[in-house]
């Protein structure tokens, strides 16, 4: 098994992400990893690690499809199309997510008998364990039949990578009710609801996300990226605030001094970064992605996310029709 | 001017309803207010405050259309109709929102030129100030002509009600670049960019609802309803988060003293009492929703609002074109 990762994307490349293709090797990780990259910023070749040389990076903010049209060859495209000529098994990139979506797609295609990919956001709840929140940005214009084929996919996914047994299925919707939401909404839930194949629960609300009232919460590409990011603008105004106004002065450090071991507890609850990796659902061959601001042991659990998806042949499963 | 308050409507109705109303009156509001509801659980009319009798009540979770329909009167239906027949000047309500939309669009019907109603989600930003987060809930399956007419109505409430000069509008989408988003999306930027009365900024994230990027933030009422919810499920978690996991246990309780002032300031950062009742844009007349955990302070800003969008001439000025 070999896994390519884009030693170049991310917030922390090549660094974080090299040390994390070490501890993931140091920690007894099965597959090879073949780290693609300026060769020059990349460490020699060592046991089960491996080089293969991209001169050229696609930047944050850069866009996609342009970058992927570079002359050179860039890491990410590099790393997409080890993996469609067999000499990879898997790609694990935290860099531009736009750019890793456009190479799957160009360069491994989708996988038959779905329409359209869908990207996992992965959150931890508060019930404890992962859920999965897609499309968090792939297809902006969905319809009631990609959402189903989107629901399919990642109960595939949160059975075979999380090992959760029949995953429960909530449609976002502006409330509970089946005749909530608009048109879009309206058929997906009957669709959903008519799969046989589905742990169908009904509709949920943007707050039954975190509360993890069901494993998997499916809607548009549009919806979901959208959501996901002001949920995100929540917690960066959260933290700031606790960090600023509650433990910022010389009162507040002395509370934080005391906190501790709460703060730690806090922490440990809001940790997401087991979970945070996912692969592109729906293209013929597993791309993870995983957070720009991925740092070794983030990137480590991507690699392992890229594993089990291999081992337990999730995209296989994928196309299979109900 | 006279203002109808639904006094049972909210988790905490009547009594924390009737204490804004006194609460409204005692600081010097300028407008009678009519309490409607059960006479049997309200105060004997005073110095300002009358009461109109109603017999029924809408129950949080009922479906709107249903209970509008009943026999005898809600106090919703009936304090809205106060407004239609010249009785009162504006309604404000604490109850089930879909049910105070569905009386506002049945009995006062809209606003001339405009084709549908938009709701706004008002919300403090870390800039200072509040942010206008719309349709948070009206219009599910909204064109893009409909967000040109939201972005409209927007920012006359934004000039009139909360003197803000000439808000800025974003376009809530996936990305800041023009070329994002679906469909819609695509169609609701260009139009905006071309509305030379919008003070448009361009496209907006998830995340920069909180930061106040823009005053105002445009979107359909599916994923304004959906992103509202979501955002108020993090702040749920993380207020949880920190009393449990920080604050709780007996060092917790220690840290809790010490930090007491931090404590506060992150509370007054963090509230949106001031914000949070907003008149539901393009019916005809103004009808002010405010949040179901309503309490006497809430409520009493609630009707601070109403009394603003009358004496502004809000109405009046939605219906105009550019």
């Amino acid at each position: 098994m070999r896994i390519a990762v884009d030693a170049m994307g991310g917030d922390h490349a090549p660094d974080e992400i090299v040390r994390g293709a070490l501890l993931y090797r140091a920690s007894g990780g099965a597959a090879e990893v073949i780290l693609v990259g300026d060769p020059a910023r990349l460490p020699a070749p060592s046991d089960g690690i491996s080089v293969v040389a991209a001169r050229e990076i696609v930047e944050m903010g850069e866009h996609p499809g342009a970058a992927l049209r570079r002359r050179g060859g860039t890491s990410i495209g590099i790393a997409t199309r080890l993996v469609r000529d067999g000499h990879a098994d898997a790609v694990v990139s935290a860099g531009n997510t736009g750019a890793t979506m456009a190479a799957a797609l160009l360069i491994l295609g989708r996988v038959r008998g779905i329409d359209r990919p869908a990207l996992c956001g992965m959150l931890p709840t508060t019930k404890g364990g992962p859920a999965c929140l897609l499309d968090a940005g792939a297809t902006m214009d969905a319809t009631a039949q990609h959402i189903l084929q989107f629901a399919r996919m990642a109960s595939r996914f949160m059975e075979r990578v999380h090992r959760i047994e029949r995953p429960t299925v909530g449609l976002l919707n502006v409330g509970e009710e089946p005749e909530k939401g608009g048109r879009m909404q309206l058929e997906a839930h009957e669709l959903l609801r008519g799969a046989a194949d589905l742990n169908f629960y009904g509709n949920v609300e943007g707050r039954d996300i975190l509360r993890g009232t069901t494993d998997i919460v499916v809607t548009d590409g549009f919806t979901g990226n959208t959501v996901a990011k002001a949920m995100e603008g929540v917690l960066d105004v959260m933290t700031d605030g606790i960090r600023r106004d509650i433990f910022g002065g010389a009162l507040g450090k002395v509370a934080a001094a005391v906190a501790m071991p709460g703060i730690r507890r806090f922490r440990a609850h809001m940790d997401y970064e087991p979970y945070v990796s996912a692969p592109l659902l729906g293209v013929n061959g597993v791309s993870v992605v995983t957070h720009g601001r991925a740092r070794a042991r983030m990137l480590k659990l991507a690699i392992d996310v890229a594993e089990r998806s291999i081992s337990s042949g999730l995209i296989a499963s994928l196309g299979v029709a109900a």
